[in-house]
């Protein structure tokens, strides 16, 4: 297939991130349509027809119109296998797919009970709920701590498919655990350098692969930038 | 690798079912081994080797042992490649595993919410609960009938990945719907066939694989028999 993807996302998006990050990683150039959902760009008919659900990411690929984001990568790592992002052997699939699956299962939730009412300014009502989530939250990081050991990735010997998929998750956690109403809570997860070390260096690995900047969500730079 | 895969599951955990329809479609043979969760067999310290977090299923496979259905469902289809229940092409990849996805973020809770308190014998405190997330598992129900159309399978020509992770879950509904306290809440489920007519054709394919009948919960069996 000739033709380039094209993406479909909003800035901040941890979905849509995966997939920045899967292009980046497979040096795969790509159109970008950004969209704005204040602007309600995504309940827009022509957008639905690609995104039933309005969600984003979708990957137009040619005839192929795409949608949710581990679908996405797993889709990628088809059209352009080279690297490799699910593993090269059987057992490197596994290790991928059951980071991933764990992640959903047993962190996604958790976190997002922390995220969501820190991004919303709601931590007053949801504050009871943020505290019975964060211990859940510290068990999982430090099972992710401990599945790192001292390799520099999670998934296996590169940066690969468990790596992408957690990363801008626990990003979107870091940069809620920096705002000021997070101070009340005592979070216990910055500096991520002395809370999980490795974590931190792992963060930083993923910063490093090139094409990383351009993946960054732009909302956020021009927020630090202020 | 010469060994036989060994499976560890309990009966009528929707996880361990994924896995063993996936092992009878690859025609593979497997050493069994059930585990009874009412006697603490998921919590010894001889499985939580196995299983860190003490759950099912497990496999092992010569030197790997494997967590996280999913996971093992990848494994597989790369251990023993034919028939490929993930695809050939990337794009069958990519369908089976936005189905997947799809059933997991928007169907697998509201389902539950369902299906827990039937099972529990909870639904006088559970409701509102039920209620609440009746319209929702009916809006996805009605997703994959449509997502079905005239095909005999979700995810492709053939019996693939997306019909095993989506059957068990489905099927358990059914079993939960079919329990003398859902009267009260006219779920609207059943019969299938009236209801959701392309999904019991669907169910009922999936039930004529070749080995069906071993993967089928024993104790859901016994209690039909009873």
């Amino acid at each position: 297939m000739n033709h380039q993807p094209e993406l479909y996302w909003i800035s901040g998006s941890p979905y849509a991130w995966r997939v920045m990050l899967t292009l980046e990683v497979k040096q795969a150039s790509y159109a970008s349509h950004l969209l704005e959902a204040s602007k309600g760009d995504l309940k827009k008919p022509e957008y639905l027809r690609l995104n039933p659900r309005g969600r984003v990411p979708t990957l137009k690929h040619g005839e192929h119109v795409l949608n949710e984001s581990l679908a996405i990568m797993a889709y990628l790592d088809r059209a352009f296998p080279a690297p490799s992002i699910f593993g090269e052997s059987a057992h490197e699939a596994a290790r991928n797919w059951r980071l991933i699956s764990e992640f959903f299962s047993y962190l996604y939730g958790p976190l997002n009970r922390i995220v969501t009412p820190l991004y919303a300014g709601k931590t007053a009502e949801k504050a009871d709920d943020i505290r019975a989530a964060l211990p859940v939250v510290h068990e999982e990081l430090g099972r992710l701590e401990r599945a790192l050991g001292d390799a520099a990735w999670l998934g296996g010997r590169a940066v690969s498919a468990a790596d992408i998929a957690i990363y801008p998750f626990v990003k979107s956690l870091l940069r809620a655990a920096s705002k000021d109403a997070a101070a009340a809570f005592n979070l216990g997860i910055l500096p991520l350098s002395t809370s999980y070390p490795r974590l931190a260096d792992w963060t930083q690995n993923v910063e490093r692969i090139p094409g990383f900047a351009r993946t960054y969500p732009p909302h956020w730079r021009e927020a630090q930038a202020a």
